[in-house]
């Protein structure tokens, strides 16, 4: 057990196992996300997305030989992504849950892959990485994030960078506004785009908190993601509704936030008036430090 | 609203909302899941799993002009699948849960679907399925089900049925043994199969109501489901741990239960002490009709 889950254990992480209550206060507000359930379902007035020029799915792509896994932690609302080249077996891992890591190595091992790097897309309020204590269980692998973020780490991200393993790769697209070393990693065919809490499924990142700052956000997401293809599928570190994955084009149309002019997404996001995060405290200091002290 | 939700609402139906209690008892037990989350990591002494002859992931299929889409509701850990033709927007919707069907129909507006089959890979006992009222909102929706569920429905499935939607189709395969009617659906090319019960991500669902027989459901996922090829992907209708899919391979290997010998299993899944449902005896009498009485 690390040093920082050890401090952790008597207070939030006691009630917060227990009650299971949701800490999802990071990235957008459990109201809202409640609010937007409550949807008008087939007479919404919205037109229907147009059909793209390509088709698309996030199913198999055989020929690719790219082995892709979504992973979710539940108190957190985190998704962790495993991508690997099933040639090489090289692999990396998208923001890793401490919570999880057990459920993470048990998986990479299972699948025979050398995990390289394990790439945080900034610094996580709402929970402690496990990067840390993976590089402690793994020999050899690298950490990594925004040169901005102000964090530890083997790997310092700038603009443009590209995360490699095997024949495939992510370039990493700085994306602030949610804090100000936010990375969207983008895959090398541009189909996928993993945007951290910048770009979340029809929401985005509160921007109250960490360097947070809307107009950044805005324009982060409206110069770097939403330039995307239409057909890139939009994968997020957060959802509170149960939905996986979107594409560019539907967040382009769709998000109810994102769709606004600058002025009115400024205003909406300065008066969103959510709780700070509960366990901000001892997740950004240890985030800090790649999750654990003295690695 | 429909009267099996207003007749569930005063008692299961509040508490389980408000306190947000998991009810996932059908498929698996939650103790169960919990024994393995904690797992050994990268010191299990399990061998790798071989590289596949073919490469995979789950990701975008530019190619194959077919949309998909994993949705998760939280109260019962259900997912629910959408698939759909790009081209002609034709799609179907699989175990569609009644609490998440203004996300389902909102998305499926949005995207410009014209949601042909609304099927069910059994009669479900943990939650109620939305069929029935999405029949009544998307005129020209027809329901389906294994003609082994008992339950009424437009189209009762046999073994080798077709669900066609635009270019695409999905088989139907019986695979009895968490309830008679369980069917296993995989795609045409049979890079997908949607396991409902009958395999899950490293289990099984339970087998000591409805119907269940270990033995039936040990030879149903190794004489129809795991002579699928090894990459196939495995998109069950249950995960506890955050997983969000396997393939054919992983469980062949890995599965904790049905690697065992058909004596073992059955001797494991006899004495899992399992809790009831705690939706039972609303879900099976409302998923008996679609979810919603005089549909």
């Amino acid at each position: 057990m690390c040093s920082v889950m050890s401090s952790v254990k008597p207070v939030q992480r006691a009630l917060a196992l227990t009650l299971r209550l949701r800490t999802n206060t990071e990235a957008s507000s459990y109201s809202a996300a409640q609010n937007r359930r409550v949807c008008p379902g087939v007479s919404a007035g919205e037109a229907p997305l147009k059909p793209f020029s390509r088709s698309y799915c996030s199913r198999m792509a055989l020929h690719k030989g790219l082995l892709f896994r979504q992973l979710f932690e539940t108190e957190s609302s985190t998704y962790t992504y495993l991508l690997a080249d099933t040639e090489t077996k090289d692999a990396i891992i998208i923001d890793p849950v401490l919570e999880t890591i057990d459920r993470d190595l048990k998986l990479i091992h299972q699948l025979g892959l050398n995990l390289k790097v394990a790439v945080n897309t900034h610094c996580h309020a709402d929970h402690i990485t496990s990067t840390g204590l993976m590089k402690k269980r793994l020999v050899g692998l690298k950490s990594a994030i925004s040169k901005f973020s102000g964090a530890s780490a083997d790997i310092h991200l700038a603009e443009g960078d590209k995360i490699t393993f095997g024949k495939h790769y992510l370039t990493a697209i700085e994306t602030p506004g949610h804090t100000d070393g936010c990375m969207t990693l983008v895959s090398g065919d541009q189909s996928m785009a993993f945007t951290g809490d910048t770009l979340l499924i029809r929401g985005c990142g509160r921007t109250d908190f960490q360097q947070g700052c809307p107009k950044k956000l805005y324009n982060s997401v409206h110069q770097k993601i939403f330039t995307l293809p239409d057909q890139c599928l939009v994968y997020p570190a957060h959802d509170y509704l149960g939905q996986t994955a979107s594409t560019v084009g539907e967040e382009r149309k769709f998000n109810p936030r994102l769709t606004k002019s600058p002025e009115e997404f400024v205003n909406i996001m300065n008066n969103l008036n959510l709780k700070k995060p509960a366990k901000i405290d001892i997740s950004v200091p240890a985030n800090l430090v790649c999750g654990i002290h003295e690695v």
